[in-house]
């Protein structure tokens, strides 16, 4: 087991010094702090407090993702999260990252230096910079939609992206729909990535043929449906299946603004059933992630991998609800 | 909540026929009891053995694996499972499957008459009458390499093939093989179609040529290596991978007998590091799979449907194990 003193000696500095590295005092300056840790972290450093595993520390990382209020996704996820958390007496500190900490402090070091076992990772994408440094982090982590191979101190957790949008394919063509459009949230995520090939395999062994003038790209907001809903309309859509509930909200604004009603004219199924879904209008048909169960999940998880159970992939089943926003496809 | 005097009234019969029916007493016929089950079922009854969930049974089924040893597959997954069911108070049963109880017991009313609330299954093929009854069943039921789509009961535990095998045909790549054979398990199951994808797209992101002479489909057991290493040899073969620890043994044996000696003049992989594989000779190179792992997973997931909470898929990480079994090709 490292001592203190091991890395003193390695570094031929005084102990002393070693500690205030490893506690963040100002007294020293931030090159030899960062020594200090990167010197622990290589030779597997443990500090005291993170051994008390009866009150273990640990952390929720935020980026790009909404999660104050009960309506936005993130909100059932931490709070999932967080009551699972304290049935296990593990303290939940959550942080939303940002850049100036992502280009001053790396990852394992900031973990070390504020004794977090484990973190719960949100909202990263494919281009983040923490995904090169998750490669090769040694501490437990456990990121929501998105997946590291090799390394076991990393597990993905998410929802079955295929048998969601399987279901939504499946309702819409017992409809009548030939003409299912796609508009997909932000490029370069992976979730983005896997539900684009799901629509297109799924429409497939639906016999339906995927338009590529109906697949788009947007965002995860709103506001991308005005960008796309148009040329749906020219191509002929009768039907929009959308990766987020607010991008189904978006959609059905631009259509009724463009004079189409919505279910009679065109067909629109959202992504995650957040709350407001029930309270569109026509309500909203889409496809549920059961967030509380995720944030559980996720606390599921990344207990098992602080304790060297190292799980690599934990996915959640959608589940499809139907309201009012599909009905009968009247194009002929 | 039904009652058993619900039940009786929607029969027409007594309260008592309807306690027997459920109990499995002898002095009713096998026609009645399957109807007072069916309906039992039908009607969401719960018996108040099932209620008590201090103390839940909880049930194994196993076919076709061996796991009475500590040398076979099934066993450390049963210890791990066992282990982690008994720190939630849940007594574990473990039921050797077999044809008779195939036909005249359906699952789901097995499970009702002996009050389990739950079970893990081992060892069903694609093929297996199970399987379509496992794509109805109310019973929470976490199968190991095996997934029915779209049944919030049922989840699926398992290891990352393609992680396994994609460490595999790299460390080959490495040592210069190009010409790489794989002797896959039996045909129509799930795990086995997953290697043999993993296997052909893992050789084609290395750079290499799957060779259809060299890619076959054996049984689990070492005596399908005879069948198949002689034509791997003809065709050039300098290399094979193995879709178990056991076929592995069986292609070492086969080389030697043709006067091939291991790693000199071929390579030989296994998959599983079963407790066999570093007592061969030479020592086997490996893809472990972290069976007490598997088991305690199993339990972890059981435990989350039972309560509501419903996982599609766990999966772990394998770990690759370099023994002697691999060395540099020498062809040219």
């Amino acid at each position: 087991m490292t001592t203190i003193k091991d890395i003193a000696t390695k570094l031929g500095i005084s102990t002393s010094t070693v500690s205030k590295g490893i506690n963040g005092a100002s007294d020293i300056s931030e090159q030899m702090r960062q020594l200090v840790l990167d010197t622990a972290l290589e030779m597997g450093y443990i500090p005291k407090s993170m051994k008390d595993i009866s009150r273990r520390k640990i952390c929720i990382l935020i980026e790009n993702m909404s999660y104050e209020n009960i309506d936005q996704f993130g909100y059932e996820i931490i709070e999932g999260f967080k009551r699972a958390a304290s049935k296990k007496h593990m303290d939940v500190t959550i942080i939303p990252t940002n850049l100036s900490m992502k280009s001053s402090r790396r990852y394992d070091s900031f973990m070390l230096k504020n004794s977090y076992s484990g973190a719960f990772f949100l909202g990263l994408t494919l281009h983040d910079d923490y995904m090169a440094q998750l490669i090769q982090t040694r501490v437990p982590t456990v990121l929501l939609d998105n997946q590291i191979a090799g390394n076991p101190n990393v597990a993905y957790i998410g929802t079955e992206n295929q048998e969601g949008i399987d279901a939504a394919v499946s309702h819409l063509a017992e409809l009548g729909h030939k003409k299912i459009a796609f508009l997909n949230g932000t490029e370069h995520s992976m979730v983005t990535e896997e539900r684009q090939n799901a629509f297109t395999s799924c429409m497939e062994s639906h016999g339906l043929i995927p338009d590529e003038n109906l697949i788009r790209y947007g965002c995860f907001l709103p506001d991308c449906a005005k960008d796309h809903v148009p040329g749906f309309l020219e191509h002929g859509a009768t039907a929009v299946m959308c990766a987020s509930d607010l991008i189904a909200s978006g959609v059905i604004n631009e259509a009724a603004r463009l004079g189409y009603r919505v279910p009679e004219d065109i067909s629109v199924i959202g992504f995650d059933d957040l709350p407001i879904a029930q309270y569109l209008s026509p309500p909203l048909t889409t496809i549920r992630q059961d967030r509380t169960a995720l944030g559980q999940s996720a606390l599921l998880v990344l207990d098992s991998l602080i304790n060297d159970l190292s799980i690599s992939k934990l996915l959640l089943r959608p589940k499809f609800i139907v309201r009012g926003s599909t009905g009968p496809c009247k194009a002929k």
